[in-house]
């Protein structure tokens, strides 16, 4: 049975540690402590258990939680150690019902959030150096050794039996997919025909050969392993300096989901599903924000930019898998390009400052959210707009852009210094260099002289796709939307898959483009999903029957 | 009706101008003009008609024989103008009609020919200074632009009508997946918004538009297209001096197809398929081959090198389209590693003669088509193996190697300073590089001291993956090769396509990586081949029905 989702079944991103059913997070000065203690008969859907520490989109929604409420809330951790209360087992992966009976959008979308999760956690350590050590107290297969591999540094116990383990491919005939194979050669550099033998062992390596391999930083005994554990986290700890100050508390959305809208307090999504479009209003900050560090603490997750993009990725994870069928995304911004620029104004002169720094990288990392996500998107730009700064970069991310040039009801773009590099997409260049690949020193050239484009002026800079009077405005957007909707979804997703990322890949967006499109593309095989598939037989007496021809 | 490959119906690449069906390739000093004319009742299925100058894999066979044999054959050609003998068509693209009828794994197969063959190009004008010019008499449509994105220029005729265009995903639910997306915005840095419109609208874009848009470099007036074509394609040739010397004739190969054994000279595929499993053998060059340039010119074709590299090549081809079952190839070598040794020390010493180079080119090709070809390579290095330089490259290529230590039967590897650069991956490695990626020194020092390694320093240098004594060896290979057999055919293809390519990523291999990869994805879609998908029906007056859900 397919999991689909329906109105009566809305998947909610929203938790926070007191409602945690599947990690417990304690803390003690600069260590924290994230263990899995998966509830088995806590799943998201009732089809499934949840055995032997393995997960589903819930239990890695509270990871998500964790991760970056470890960044705002408690920054003088430094060292986050990720094991688990189970006896003998750290964790045995994606939860293999679950995902034998999920529809294939729904896998593709777990997958795509689960990867997001554990970049989240490369991306804590690289940037706010909160170091994640995993302690591998047991058994560690699938997903489970692909969470170790988001970790800085991977211990694992040695007690003649536990084992990391990528058993994907010959127990259920699908790709460790959550970053497991990129991960492995292109992270841990474990050799190419090693890690060829590595993931066709369904049993997985230990002890010493684990080591050799670099599959794991340490092995150490059953008697030693928690002190190890506790002695690297504090070593690992020591290697960046808290910043100074107290947390800020990410307090509850206030999010309304209603019949055919999704309101938050500064993000609206706008539902019509007959159409299958979605309008993502952006509301820009006010004049008479705050502008030095104390009074920005002071409101803390109600300041503008942490409120508005934790609520814009909300937005496109609910989207995501709650609104499968809308196809086109239409993202406006209502509010002053002023006031957006002055809010950019103070993001960089504040730069320094934790929380600031904090805020940028969220921001940041919603935006890579919302490059990956599959739906088309384009940005309309019309009076009372404001795409400017961190706001263009909603332009920038999206498909293509239309702006409106009607003397009688101005309208203007701008870009500020944060457009040169304060929010890299996930293969590593800005989106102006994604845009201007072919004219490098364009990209360099509007960052660094950052100002105010008119409809004319946007056009010739090449900042928009499409400029059009108020006579034609209107008839050029909906034409363009009813044609988008009318293409093929799938062919969609596999065009701006590739068109959007231009240039250079790195490990993160490999991640995404050779690994996930692979798995993407096995989860569609009979060979893993028919009747006589790998997954689904897993668990079952019969065998797997495989259709022998090599693609 | 799906084309399935059977024992009655062999698809052959060997081919030469003298029976091509499709293009007529004249010469003129320093020009050659690569003229398509497809006969349309030629196709190589009779399922479908090659209207339009429509191609298939037949087609493109014909055209990567004349972009090798240039090379070879016509050193002075400087330039090769792509043109079409139909008034107003240039190409219409792949054949719409063989790729609905076709299964799952020739598309995919026929696609990655068709890739290769227009990274061929790209080969040639980088390395042979051969630059190609695509003259677009009329319209270029889908592939037909693709092959044009493969060249170093295009030009359009401006006659009004003759556009430009990737009509892929508005009309038949797929992506331009010969490269199309990644060439637009990787090669020719077309704007990613400008992409995004082009790729929608299926009557693309013609004159100053496409020009303005990067999307190609020129556009003339019929009145003068015939002429300009010239000058520029003068110009183009004067910018690379023509190598001195006459060409190399590309002899027919010798090849035997028997019934579960396909032999050429120096290579021999030994078939079982009811293993699925095949044996490739490479023999070895012998001592007292020529060593000097004259020597060498005189042998042509049948030098070793050459004449093995193009039968590996074609037995390659020939294992991806006719033998689909085999999952396993056991790659061995029989010869000496000295004598393979001697051979490279020519192919390095006289690497600034043409014909020496060239040589080198192609057996970087063709090892890069093993690395992306689609089935399970173990090198097996035996007694009386000459894995060395350039022979050792099959066994970096290959998933595992194994090595059998028995000091009554001595057998080494060895390296040479071919290692080290002569032939890169397609994602611009070295396979040293790449399988020593965590330890970039390890493969600067081995490639920059190149010594052999008997099997103990093998594997402590980590050349190989296993090595196993007498009593132990059979077993273990067995073993490893029964279980090789046993796991999906899917998921090792996504498997091997991403352990094999560690490290970076560039234009050639994005083309395999994200853009194929998504094909793939999409060539399983109900939306683009089930029963009411816009593959399926194109042509038909039925419209496709999509299942409006994104995933």
């Amino acid at each position: 049975m397919a999991i689909e989702t329906s109105a009566s079944s809305i998947i909610s991103f929203q938790t926070d540690p007191s409602r945690y059913a599947h990690w417990k997070l304690s803390l003690e000065g600069p260590i924290a402590r994230l263990t899995m203690a998966v509830q088995e008969d806590k799943p998201l859907k009732p089809d499934y258990q949840l055995k032997l520490n393995s997960y589903d989109l819930g239990v890695d929604i509270e990871l998500a939680d964790a991760v970056q409420r470890l960044r705002f809330e408690h920054p003088e951790v430094r060292c986050v150690v990720v094991t688990s209360s189970r006896d003998r087992v750290f964790c045995a992966g994606a939860n293999i019902h679950m995902l034998a009976t999920s529809s294939h959008g729904f896998k593709v979308n777990f997958c795509k959030f689960t990867n997001e999760t554990r970049l989240s956690m490369e991306d804590a350590s690289r940037c706010s150096g909160q170091k994640y050590l995993a302690a591998l107290n047991g058994t560690c297969a699938g997903g489970g050794y692909e969470l170790a591999l988001a970790c800085d540094e991977i211990i694992l116990i040695d007690d003649g039996n536990s084992a990391v383990s990528l058993p994907e491919t010959p127990l259920l005939g699908v790709l460790p997919g959550t970053g497991g194979l990129t991960r492995l050669v292109d992270k841990r550099k474990v050799r190419r025909d090693l890690a060829d033998l590595f993931c066709t062992v369904a049993e997985g390596v230990r002890g010493a050969r684990a080591r050799e391999w670099r599959l794991v930083d340490q092995v150490v005994p059953k008697s030693r392993f928690e002190e190890e554990i506790l002695r690297r986290a504090k070593e690992m700890a020591a290697t960046s300096p808290a910043p100074s100050g107290e947390g800020i508390a990410l307090t509850p959305l206030n999010k309304r989901v209603e019949a055919d809208r999704v309101a938050y307090d500064q993000v609206t999504l706008e539902l019509d599903r007959q159409a299958r479009r979605a309008i993502l209003i952006l509301h820009g900050p006010r004049a008479g924000g705050p502008s030095d560090a104390a009074s920005i603490r002071g409101l803390g997750a109600s300041w503008w930019p942490l409120q508005a993009f934790r609520e814009l990725d909300d937005a496109l994870c609910h989207l995501r898998v709650n609104e499968d069928t809308i196809g086109l995304v239409l993202v406006k911004t209502e509010g002053s390009v002023q006031d957006a620029l002055a809010l950019d104004e103070t993001l960089e002169r504040l730069q320094d400052d934790w929380f600031v720094r904090e805020v940028r990288w969220l921001i940041a990392r919603t935006l890579r959210r919302m490059d990956l996500t599959a739906r088309s998107f384009f940005a309309l730009i019309e009076p009372g707009s404001c795409f400017a700064g961190s706001l263009f970069e909603l332009a920038l991310a999206a498909d293509r852009s239309y702006m409106l040039d009607d003397p009688e009801r101005p309208c203007e773009v701008a870009l500020s210094s944060l457009n040169g590099g304060a929010y890299p997409m996930s293969h590593g260049l800005t989106r102006l260099q994604a845009r201007f690949l072919g004219e490098p020193e364009t990209a360099a050239k509007l960052a660094g002289a950052p100002r105010s484009y008119d409809p004319a002026q946007a056009l010739a800079a090449g900042l928009v796709t499409v400029v059009a009077d108020d006579i034609d405005y209107e008839d050029e957007v909906r034409v363009a939307c009813e044609e988008r909707i009318s293409l093929s979804p799938d062919a969609l997703t596999g065009m701006e898959a590739n068109l959007r990322f231009p240039g250079s890949e790195g490990c993160d967006s490999k991640i995404f483009s050779r690994l996930s499109a692979w798995q993407n593309w096995i989860f569609q095989r009979p060979n893993a999903v028919g009747d006589k598939g790998a997954l689904t037989l897993y668990g079952k007496p019969e065998r797997p029957s495989f259709d022998p021809r090599r693609t």
